[in-house]
């Protein structure tokens, strides 16, 4: 992607995965309303996105289901609701957040409208992410492991997890900026670490970004310059605190033809724009600009949003002590 | 800076420029009170900005005054108001736009508290542009030559531009991109282009950015890691359209302890969030990202903008017929 010719064409193995029922889930605790998520699920078929993800496959033994919407939990029933068959292109993936799911809850994939399950796991939590990949795999699932808050873990660690990986049937492995706080010169060196585990194992790389500093879309296109295939996006950035890349940046971004912004643009205007009207905050703002800085987990800067602070000096000085 | 030594040092060759009043200006008709304006040089000196740009120097043969706010016209007796002697290490400029200002509104540096005089020009005014630097020079000021709109020139005429200002007292050249079009991995090949010139004639490079695809920030360091040194930003990205780089981004990144943030935040806090919850709009939003991505002047945005329309799909319709 770096040299001219590169520029102007493009790479048949880049992968666009939509995140906004999942990562912006995060921000409305999953209450989408079943319009919503068809009209997302058409936006998506009609642009060419490769991947939806249909939220997470949460444990109702760790959270209570009447506290959140339905995409927290994700069931294949609710799925199929919105899907169908699936007779489209468009493959679907839900996200195991170790920790907080069941893998009994996966039943064998010849039963399930899911292709795809996405693994997300702090670096500690390897063994019981590499447990949860194989069982998903052996059920029939494409996998991912999502290796999150990378920008706080040791380059050795890293180095550990990618090791121990490769052993198993993953077939994508992300980076995660869960912070924001990665710069793109900085990116480049992430993705040479995760790059030489890859190509030596046969895997493929993905690139899950944060906005803290306004750098989600740059760090995506630039993984994606430096060979990274998989790379998330959602509408209007929508994701926790300061949200992702957004789909409509990387969509315009993007040259294989099969990509369509039309579609993108009517999703916006007519569902993406409405919840922003409703009330509902996320994206860029100061606050997460010094979480990211600080290298730190947003959630201080999220509540500052919901008290609708906007005092950012003392903000700034509450994370400092 | 793309050296991980670099990464954690700093370069001292780098300047910040606060171009919130110019740019900024452009948002609010240049109507800033002088208790904001005070406030703001003060932040500046705080937090160890290097210059600060005091508005336009427009002709009142070409604007009418009772129209604007007085920094698009910024006279020497507007800037003593605020500035006083200026005894302090912050450098005070003032813009030219080409076809747009008088050389006879600038007097001699030596009765101005200006410092620098930044030449705005579209490709095809250098020769204008050229005897306002000479001009300029001659009395006394530093100068900068901003060439604008670079992404809808051609190559070979940048290049003739750069091959002009070479012979002249310009100090810094800056890359301008207008229409907020440019990624990161064209901006350093744009950057190359412009270092060849500078390298081989002795003058410095600056960069000033839009943020039209949420890159300003990313563009802008960049740039300042391909060895660009003359870094524009302005407060909250306040400016044209989809705004600029963010100071308080650029100074989050900056390492030089020179730099405070501290006193940024605060002004943010007290005097941004203020214009903001005044109804003054600037920033990135989707009728930008499609301006930008169509290489196009964000005029029709700004009017989509004032229009409080959200309809972005016929806005997309509307470029494109």
């Amino acid at each position: 992607m770096k040299e001219i010719d590169n520029l102007l064409g493009f790479r048949e193995s880049i992968k666009v995965v939509d995140a906004t029922l999942r990562d912006g889930g995060l921000v409305n605790d999953f209450y989408f309303t079943d319009d919503f998520v068809k009209a997302l699920y058409k936006t998506n078929v009609d642009a060419g996105v490769d991947y939806m993800e249909m939220g997470y496959r949460a444990s109702k033994k760790v959270f209570d289901e009447s506290k959140f919407g339905k995409w927290k939990f994700s069931s294949d029933e609710h799925i199929r609701e919105i899907v169908g068959d699936n007779n489209t292109n468009l493959k679907l993936a839900i996200m195991a957040d170790i920790g907080r799911h069941d893998k009994n809850d996966f039943d064998e994939k010849v039963n399930s409208p899911v292709d795809l399950v996405r693994v997300a796991t702090y670096i500690h939590q390897m063994p019981e992410a590499i447990d949860m990949i194989e069982d998903a795999a052996k059920k029939g699932y494409h996998t991912t492991c999502n290796i999150m808050a990378i920008s706080s873990a040791q380059e050795s660690d890293i180095k550990a997890a990618l090791r121990m990986l490769s052993d198993t049937p993953v077939e994508v492995i992300y980076i995660v900026d869960s912070y924001g706080s990665i710069y793109p010169e900085e990116m480049a060196r992430v993705v040479d670490i995760y790059k030489e585990y890859a190509d030596k194992y046969g895997k493929t790389l993905g690139i899950h970004a944060h906005n803290n500093q306004q750098l989600a879309f740059a760090n995506t296109i630039e993984a994606c310059g430096d060979g990274v295939d998989w790379l998330d996006a959602t509408y209007m950035g929508m994701g926790r605190g300061a949200g992702n890349c957004s789909m409509e940046n990387l969509l315009g971004f993007l040259k294989n033809p099969k990509y369509n912004s039309n579609p993108v643009y009517k999703f916006l205007s007519q569902y993406m724009q409405k919840l922003r009207e409703d009330g509902v905050v996320w994206g860029y703002d100061i606050q997460y600009l010094i979480t990211g800085l600080l290298n730190q987990h947003p959630r201080m800067a999220i509540q500052f949003t919901k008290d609708k602070r906007t005092d950012y000096d003392e903000f700034y000085k509450e994370i400092l002590n």
